[in-house]
């Protein structure tokens, strides 16, 4: 499928079966965070999924395909950014099983069947409001929480998942406080934390949450995931990941 | 100063400025979580601390011995336990600066000052009530939340620590969320955490948590604690901790 491009817009190839991206030179591009999201959520054969504050769909399309999932919903508040996931989606001819759509996710439910989705993924914003010089930027929406906050992201998943759905989120570890108080107040107990480690020896600087909607409190810590071995160079771990495996079941 | 040992007793080396301890044989003896945590709190010069489910004493002869508290309180519930940590502390010679008392901290806003700590220390049970078959057993209350739960310990620790006054507690990473949830509830913010690996590449199976009263969210995760190196002996890091620093400030 051919699409067109804006001027200050390019293709990526994203080295899994074919899969390509839109992405605006200007803007928000996708990073590493995105590929560990992707790769830490477990998406069963036929299932329903959707990912709040999707951007460029980044997570949708790698979603898409590394899993038999049936449906996959990407909800993005930005217009411009939404239509550009759109045609990254059309030019990934993935229209029967991803749909882009530009919607807030404070009134999500409104748009999309209440605890209809097996899982929600979300790589939010990480940073506060603070110091924001220009909220219309699309970088500092992108990566503050001008149009949404952590509450309104964990609130959204609650209300979008099934009984016993799962939630994937990647965030910062300072959040964590946050992160787990209001998991449970809107019933989502988090069951599994993976710390994401520059290297051996430093302090995490990300982590992946898996949260169970109801779910029996227990936290089951994963083995820590290095970024960076002491070449420099991505650890194996991480270049596996990148291998893209396929993470259906 | 010379005290009288049961016939189960013994008298252990702290190699710390010549402190001894006395331990029950046939009970709970300390481990490397009593050694890390009186490592970990931070205590000034002349503060007050009080250590909530003491056991041995363990942690005020060590907080004794690496700082210049001007007292330090050791709560401990069970009556033969309390009894030896009070000949530990005159084997020690530190009746001036270390007290136990034989309390239950359910009810430890009767026995101490509401507000009156600078710090408070705990190393409580880690693990649930589920199967105990022996709920007077020595070493299943100083292991399961039998006498008190995780709540207890951190409602005690509120009670008793100053406006900004710290709560250093050592636990189980499977407790994050209960911790978390509970230092909220009770107005203990978690500042500071620091996760302890077997080794590197392992999950944590110990975290340290520091709490300020009333503190502004925001987690730090300091860089984590490897306790073994490859070659199966402790690494530098544990062996420096072990040579026992003054923790002073």
């Amino acid at each position: 499928m051919q699409v067109t491009l804006k001027e200050t817009e390019r293709i990526d190839d994203l080295q899994l079966k074919g899969l390509k991206l839109i992405q605006d030179k200007t803007g928000f591009c996708f990073g590493i965070d995105a590929v560990l999201l992707a790769n830490f959520a477990k998406v069963k054969n036929n299932a329903k999924v959707v990912d709040l504050g999707t951007g460029t769909g980044i997570i949708p399309i790698l979603i898409a395909g590394k899993s038999k999932a049936s449906k996959i919903i990407g909800v993005e508040i930005q217009e411009e950014v939404y239509e550009m996931a759109t045609r990254s989606v059309k030019l990934n001819d993935l229209e029967d099983r991803v749909e882009i759509i530009n919607a807030d996710i404070k009134t999500i439910d409104k748009e999309l069947e209440v605890h209809g989705y097996h899982v929600a993924t979300s790589n939010p914003p990480y940073m506060h409001m603070d110091g924001i010089k220009n909220p219309n930027d699309k970088k500092a929406i992108s990566r503050h929480e001008i149009m949404c906050n952590l509450e309104d992201v964990i609130r959204a998943a609650s209300r979008l998942v099934m009984p016993r759905g799962k939630f994937f989120m990647i965030h910062r570890p300072t959040r964590l406080v946050d992160i787990i108080e209001l998991g449970r107040k809107y019933r989502l107990e988090p069951k599994v934390v993976q710390f994401i480690h520059p290297k051996v020896g430093k302090a995490p600087n990300l982590m992946l949450v898996e949260f169970t909607k109801d779910g029996r409190p227990e936290l089951k810590i994963l083995d820590p995931l290095y970024v960076y071995g002491d070449d420099g160079n991505y650890t194996e771990e991480i270049r596996k990941i990148y291998a893209n495996e396929d993470i259906g079941e």
